[in-house]
């Protein structure tokens, strides 16, 4: 890993006040969208934001809106999206999208305005300890003590970021250092392109010599081996040595339909998970962790692969997809027959379902769209019928913290202008960061939101069962209920601009879905199941 | 402060688990409204919100929402509420309103389900550092080890919750010690009311020979002394000296009106509050902290009290009522003539204003309401006129955490069944949490939200003032504006189940909120200004 030297200096007459040289050294790194939600202690990073001149600054209702938007800007963009939070406890907001970020390994880039430093002392109503809320979701966290140690920071937060395999990085500009009016020159080191480490031959060759002995092979590709390169290697192994492929369960970014292989992902639940690997002698990680249960549930392994089986082929750090290419060389695999997209054998009419749900949206999903999927519900059969739809990109909520699926929806339409996003989301997990309808309505992005609205958190049903709760009591019942009122969803669409209808049967979803896929900006249509 | 100590054991066939020893110990302690988002690791204690019969559980969409009612149930009920948070994240999402209930001094008690204590070190997705996460928001911490442990700890942290100044008390549940059926009775030491310590005479004789001797005085009451025996106490001294009172300037609870003394709060910004206090040879804090400016701004001191001025008459700790009747007894300083209630001049007609938003909600309070306040836009207006209302209690957002007002207002309405709650909200801190709307929907409170609706987020573009941006170019202006598009707050009402209206006149404002709050359940009406 290399760095480029800087040297960065004042540029204009009266100087350069330390926010602006934050923003400065934010621009020279690439760094150039802003999802903020700034109070007083930012002004002079929001005054900056105006004088330096190249960041778009995207105004969230609520700090998880920004941090969620970050991530899934991360994601598609490949680079890492500012954010401006306001103290500790505006900052806390964004901490679950943040923990989300970090399972995605997405270089997000946090800046958090602090009291003056010199305020600090006095224990102010909004002063807390934002170091401590911030270390648990950040790779880096640093604080600065002047106006130039704001842009020495920065780039080396953003080195911190975006050195592979991406991390949260979380600066503290107190709000005096901010305002601070540099006199001299400040020299900065801006992170290079960060290549991801390539894999060693002596990990590759063992790999490669079980398989050939035909071993009973799973491959679990994740992280970066899950773009297009990596899956096409791995249909090549798989295609040679009868290795079963597997996608980890919650990618952050996975390209999927056009022809790439028919990836599924590994089960959620440890039983299923654990029987999908209980067959093999060998378990190659290809950018994904060794898989773990969900939650810890009495009498079920926390390991899921057979004892002895995994090996590592590449680390999320590394290159999974030069690796899995190596190792396909080294087998000799030949590129595999491309898979004859199938005639669509007609799309399912009357009441909707969720799986009906899954097939409509793979059906009419347009070339090169990206799908933001938060929930159960519908996102399992989405998944089912979605290797067989045009080329897309589906994100996932990889760390479990709920309320990310439409934040990421903002952050990727913004990271790509020109293509559709689709917003697949529960009803439950949806409210929990809904202020995102605005900012969608406000930026004209081309989300469409489509709501599987059955008025209850199904997963928690699920799990009450699993505890010997088939009969839930009343508490029980009100807790995982969302019925007593049913949300009225064209009408929270429309509070927030953003048009809305609602659907109970296939053809009108249909119609509904053309109809907003075919709109310029944001639409949500409530799926009534 | 003395403790009972009480023998705890199984009750039923079969035995106990842990996380209904948990809550069995949660009631004897007097902790009987739960509200919660739970998520998977908390499913035992929702199964045991039914098992144990006597809980109140209160479904939040939001977790902000359950920890800002939680806060807003402590203010007024003077004793805990349960929270029941799923995890890091899920916990994370009401650290907040937690910052907020630290600077009341709330008692408040959450409970936090963490993963199974063995499958911790897989390190599953959901898992994060709780501790770090809740240390900066809790005066209590602790994890689990067993099931018993559940019980002893949770008598433990209620008593750290309820000590006075009060705190939030964290309590990180294992699922599996959850579950652990318990084999033997487990003694837990339940936490005995707790009495606020008498000021000595030693610290109130001196301040009453200075008082005596002339100074020029402030009173600042904080804390538990506004309520009406401080506020009448203090009157009297005031009366009897001519010592200024003043308010702190965010109390958590501060009784108003009905011929209690009118009674400022000191001023928000720093040089009016400077000014204020300029002319005071002697300053004492009755329950209120040493004032400081809210933010650090070059120039002006962090501390707004002349130097060597301060003296503490009692403490948030101790009984600042009981102190000030003593030191008005000591003053020998009479009651002051009751005030009469002034006739109403005639109500505002015409375009809304905020005064005049302040003076038709003060005249048509009815007697006993809650006011949770919340903004500026209509906040400062609304205590300029109600010193002159019926008798009621202010709440007021203490910590400068956004998005407490609406939540309080749940709290608050649980608290006091028969009681009418009064949000008084401004727009952009409404849509922190928004969701609240459903709760009070949900649970038919009888709350009416006021949206004071300026379409901006008017504090910040006052301190891009103080900043020299009088004109704020196009990135400050996106980021402080919350116009294109406007909130439609009745279709966001409408969308949660809550009825809601529009008004842009005197006239109207004066019909819709008595018809409001002649309602049954909740309300909501947008106030255009």
């Amino acid at each position: 890993m290399t760095h480029a030297t800087t040297v960065w200096q004042a540029n204009r007459s009266g100087g350069l006040t330390g926010a602006e040289a934050l923003i400065e050294t934010s621009l020279a790194a690439g760094v150039d969208v802003c999802f903020a939600n700034p109070g007083t202690t930012e002004m002079p990073l929001v005054a900056a934001l105006d004088s330096v001149a190249g960041t778009r600054a995207v105004l969230g209702l609520f700090e998880g809106v920004c941090t969620g938007a970050a991530d899934g800007y991360a994601r598609i963009a490949g680079r890492p999206a500012m954010t401006l939070l306001h103290l500790g406890p505006g900052f806390a907001n964004g901490i679950a999208n943040l923990h989300n970020a970090r399972r995605a390994h997405s270089p997000v880039f946090n800046v958090i305005g602090d009291h003056a430093s010199w305020h600090l002392v006095h224990d102010a109503p909004l002063t807390s300890d934002i170091v401590s809320l911030a270390s648990p979701v950040s790779g880096w966290v640093g604080t600065a003590a002047s106006g130039a140690g704001l842009a020495q920071l920065t780039a080396r937060a953003i080195a911190a970021a975006t050195a592979p395999p991406g991390c949260g990085a979380t600066l503290i500009a107190p709000a005096d250092f901010q305002q601070e009016v540099l006199t001299a020159p400040v020299d900065v080191e801006l992170p290079d392109t960060r290549l991801r480490r390539e894999v060693a031959a002596e990990v590759i060759d063992p790999i490669a010599e079980r398989l050939r002995a035909g071993e009973r092979a799973v491959l679990l590709l994740g992280g970066a081996a899950l773009d297009e390169r990596g899956q096409r290697a791995a249909a090549r192994i798989a295609a040679a040595t009868g290795a079963v492929l597997y996608s980890e369960t919650f990618p952050a970014a996975a390209e999927r339909g056009g022809g790439l292989p028919d990836l599924d992902r590994l089960p959620y639940f440890p039983e299923k998970a654990v029987e999908a690997l209980a067959k093999a002698q060998l378990v190659v990680l290809a950018g994904a962790l060794e898989p773990v249960s969900y939650f810890g549930y009495e009498g079920i392994p926390s390991l899921l692969a057979p004892p002895g089986t995994v090996e590592v082929l590449s680390t999320p750090e590394e290159d999974g997809a030069l690796a899995l290419e190596v190792l396909a060389d080294r087998l000799g695999a030949p590129e595999p027959a491309a898979r004859p997209r199938p005639d669509d054998e007609g799309l399912p009419d009357g009441a909707l379902t969720p799986q009906a749900v899954g097939r409509i949206v793979s059906a009419m999903l347009p070339e090169h769209a990206i799908v933001s999927v938060e929930g159960g519900t519908c996102g399992y059969p989405f998944f089912t019928a979605s290797s067989r739809a045009a080329r897309h990109t589906a994100l996932t909520n990889t760390g479990g913290a709920i309320g990310q699926g439409l934040p990421a929806a903002v952050g990727a339409a913004i990271a790509a202008p020109g293509r559709k996003v689709v917003a697949l989301q529960s009803d439950g997990s949806a409210q929990y960061t809904i202020q995102s309808l605005w900012t969608m309505a406000r930026e004209q992005l081309p989300v469409v939101t489509l709501i599987a609205s059955n008025r209850a958190y199904n997963v928690l049903r699920t799990e009450l069962g699993r505890h010997g709760q088939s009969r839930p009591g009343p508490n029980a019942t009100a807790l995982t209920s969302l019925d007593g009122p049913a949300f009225d969803w064209p009408a929270l669409a429309r509070g927030y601009g953003v048009p809305g209808t609602r659907v109970e049967t296939g053809e009108a979803l249909r119609r509904e879905l053309g109809r907003a896929l075919a709109a310029d900006g944001p639409q949500l249509i409530e799926m009534a199941l």
